[in-house]
């Protein structure tokens, strides 16, 4: 019998996960805060997919109540932006119980230890499985109501668990239902392997003027020079925090080569210039996206509070959050993924890669 | 018998200083760096003003000699980059003497700091006065080779001593050649109300990806709402140091009433969008310019200093100034007026306005 899973959210990424696993026969039952976020679910009973998945996902359950959701899953798949995992951390925390399998799809930056800080902090026995996966397993976006086109599933996907000395035994429950799961080190390696903190708040920012004069550009072919070499700078910074901490990071640069087929150049510019699968994406029309409210506090914002810890100074990667903050008019230093939120206020290095590696 | 006059400088400023005095009747001499910016000069042997001054003013001598330039000055206007002050403070030291007046035109912010503390550092003996001014006494602009254009001469430009207890034997002194310079409080009301130095650098790089897309927009009017936003909570940084400090100054939104007819609106965009002066001024096509070279260096870096001192937050211009760093690849921390270059590291508040003040 196929064990039953949760997930948990409902956009681009959840649609794709609960109808391709509702399609494979598992037992999938979604919950979403926002009622109208699943009214065309609930109309649907379930997700129809198409693309390299296709057809329709019948769905157990569709709704608001958390409780029936979390308290039957064997897994809990959180994709939701991660601003919203601490919301999910509070909401699942009363109704965990031991070897319940959690993976935050992904985790940016600090997701696994922010979820399990909010679960100690609830004071949590049940002695559930956390891990965060490196990025959307799914290339995939809405396409109608209750539809999703899934244009691409990932080959392979790098998870931790928290501690990674668990990151073995979630791969062993997980694998049965994604092969493509791969170890990580730890969540420090997933979690700084973050190349969307470096590409998206960096050329939203420096492109304010552009995005607000309204006239469309493309957000990757249209990057200008000094952009990619800002960039370049800022991921230097996150290179050395990696160093500090013993991690193997890839540079945006070799990520580009690696990730895509057919790149060609030596600096960034050129890479990102010679990418053919970022033609035709749009910038955005307005300040107010995911590009800053999610990068800078669930990516900028985790990567300088664990510089802070190597003492490895990231001017570039601060200062644009600083620009952020006073951008939005909002303190993600404070609300953001900061020492404290992660649970690692106060700790050296050593500290906190013996929280991560876990007992062994 | 008219004073004889050595202006340091020979960009448009330096001309309009050098033309207009020459006209009167003074005997001017100019100095600068670089031969192949004075040699239009010296083929003229003077300058050709038009505009509200007009006229051929002949000058006594033209030179990258800087001894013969200011041994025999009774006033020394330096009319240059305020990146060049530090350099220019070196160049005249070994030949100043006592009673000699300086002028920073303009002194941006901390001039009259630095300069003095360069001479400080040499070991100068010489009892020169130093002073500031506020802003740029004329309004000009180089129309051909050795001819400047000269818009407006300001009514009324502030100016202060550094220390400002000399202020009124400066102004006695300046007053029969320039009526419209009027005392400030101290250099450190001059440094502050540095306007420029929260327009310009957040405009360009909040811009970068504009100005580099190639499609040519105006500086001011096309300046968009986030961006008028940012400047306003940098602004409001600036107001807070003035404030520790015990400084008069005013906001961007109140100098732009105060400086310009017709604005009208509450915010800082409505009032740049009421400016009719703005119109038609350019973008500038790089980000290699002065917005970013020289209002970094020499208008956040030592308000930001100043900030420090006073335990005022200023994450806004601090982030700012990280960024530009990041996009120059230079390191304007270090390079630019900070504390040390001030001479003002290590004192608290109370030291600083001591310093400022002078014996009284």
């Amino acid at each position: 019998m196929n064990p039953p899973i949760a997930i948990l959210g409902a956009g681009n990424g959840a649609h794709a996960f609960a109808g391709d696993l509702a399609l494979r026969g598992y037992p999938v039952r979604v919950y979403n805060k926002f009622a109208h976020e699943i009214a065309d679910l609930q109309n649907a009973r379930g997700v129809t997919c198409e693309g390299v998945v296709a057809g329709f996902g019948a769905l157990e359950l569709i709704t608001t109540d958390i409780a029936p959701v979390v308290a039957n899953a064997d897994f809990i798949f959180v994709v939701v932006p991660a601003n919203a995992h601490a919301f999910m951390a509070e909401a699942c925390a009363p109704h965990l119980r031991d070897d319940q399998v959690i993976v935050l799809n992904p985790g940016r930056t600090g997701g696994a230890l922010e979820f399990r800080n909010v679960l100690r902090a609830r004071g949590i026995k049940a002695r559930v499985l956390v891990a965060e996966a490196q990025t959307l397993l799914y290339t995939c976006r809405l396409s109608a109501p209750a539809r999703v086109r899934i244009s691409m599933v990932k080959r392979e996907v790098t998870l931790a668990a928290l501690p990674a000395c668990d990151t073995a035994r979630v791969l062993e429950r997980v694998n049965p239902l994604f092969p493509q799961f791969v170890a990580a080190a730890d969540v420090l390696e997933t979690g700084l392997d973050n190349i969307g903190a470096m590409f998206h708040p960096t050329t939203t920012i420096l492109s304010v003027g552009r995005i607000e004069s309204g006239a469309p550009f493309e957000f990757y072919r249209d990057l200008t020079p000094s952009i990619a070499r800002f960039i370049e700078v800022m991921d230097a910074e996150r290179l050395a925090v990696a160093r500090a901490f013993g991690v193997r990071a890839q540079s945006a640069c070799e990520w580009l080569a690696r990730s895509y087929d057919g790149i060609t150049g030596d600096t960034l510019y050129e890479r990102i210039q010679s990418n053919a699968a970022y033609r035709g994406i749009a910038a955005p029309r307005s300040i107010d996206v995911r590009y800053i409210w999610e990068d800078v506090p669930m990516g900028l914002v985790p990567m300088v509070a664990l510089g802070r810890i190597a003492n490895v100074p990231m001017p570039a990667c601060e200062g644009l959050a600083h620009v952020a903050c006073a951008l939005s008019g909002r303190d993600f230093w404070r609300d953001g993924r900061n020492a404290r939120q992660l649970g690692i206020e106060g700790l050296n290095v050593t500290q906190v890669k013996t929280l991560i590696k876990g007992e062994t």
